[in-house]
């Protein structure tokens, strides 16, 4: 546990949160600014930073209840859609450093969802600087 | 396997890619309209439509996959940060009916980097409708 940290403190109960799912090693809380109807945060128990720091088995965990309460949420608040969303640094938008995962439910009624698509689908990239990408990421995977 | 698939095309070489990274039951595979460079995609190679429908093993299987992956994006690539995202259903987004999940490598340098925050972060929402949504997600799931 980070002392300083907003979600230990929530995990830990000292900081007040609308929780919505528990289990051993995650933590499921409603987030206070929702994009849509029904947005919250998966989180492991066990302080991570970001996605390059959490341990697989957390990792694993958090996805799983992501997962799950992705399904209640499409059932219980009759969301047509979900998006899970993970940022991992600063400069991809995370404010919190405890790794979370985003469940935001989405809605055909508009008068629930404030997602825009951030980027233009259908742009097709450039080719040759694609396939450097990918030689270079995949000769490192191990 | 579907037959009409793309992805499961991909995965089985009828359908060229560019691919990062493969093991026994996901594959990883550069985007063709990347929202930034080196935006890529991690599958299982079980069809499953999406986040609803894939099983737990193939989730987690994934997400540690996109874990490697994305590591390695930052250190061959440069990134500062990496985002996550899953678009489960046409309202979300998703537009290939395999499961999939987008690496998306980020960069303050803005000419690599086409991604826009997708809401306005910071606006506090309606906290009788974020209790209301808590308690019908949370006493649903099991
Ligand atoms: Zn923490
Ligand atoms: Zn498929």
């Amino acid at each position: 546990m980070a002392d300083q940290c907003v979600f230990c403190g929530i995990v830990a109960g000292r900081i007040p949160s609308h929780k919505v799912a528990e289990d051993d090693s995650t933590f499921a809380f409603m987030d206070v600014n929702p994009a849509s109807d029904g947005h919250l945060l998966v989180v492991p128990k066990r302080h991570s930073r970001d996605l390059l720091d959490i341990p697989p088995d957390d990792l694993s965990a958090v996805t799983l209840t992501a997962q799950r309460v992705a399904r209640k949420a499409i059932t219980e608040l009759g969301a047509d859609g979900v998006n899970l969303l993970n940022c991992c640094g600063a400069d991809a938008w995370q404010t919190v450093f405890h790794f979370h995962l985003h469940v935001i439910p989405r809605y055909v009624d508009k008068g629930r969802d404030r997602l825009l698509l951030p980027w233009k689908p259908g742009v097709a990239g450039d080719r040759v600087s694609i396939e450097r990408s990918a030689q270079r990421v995949s000769s490192a995977v191990t």
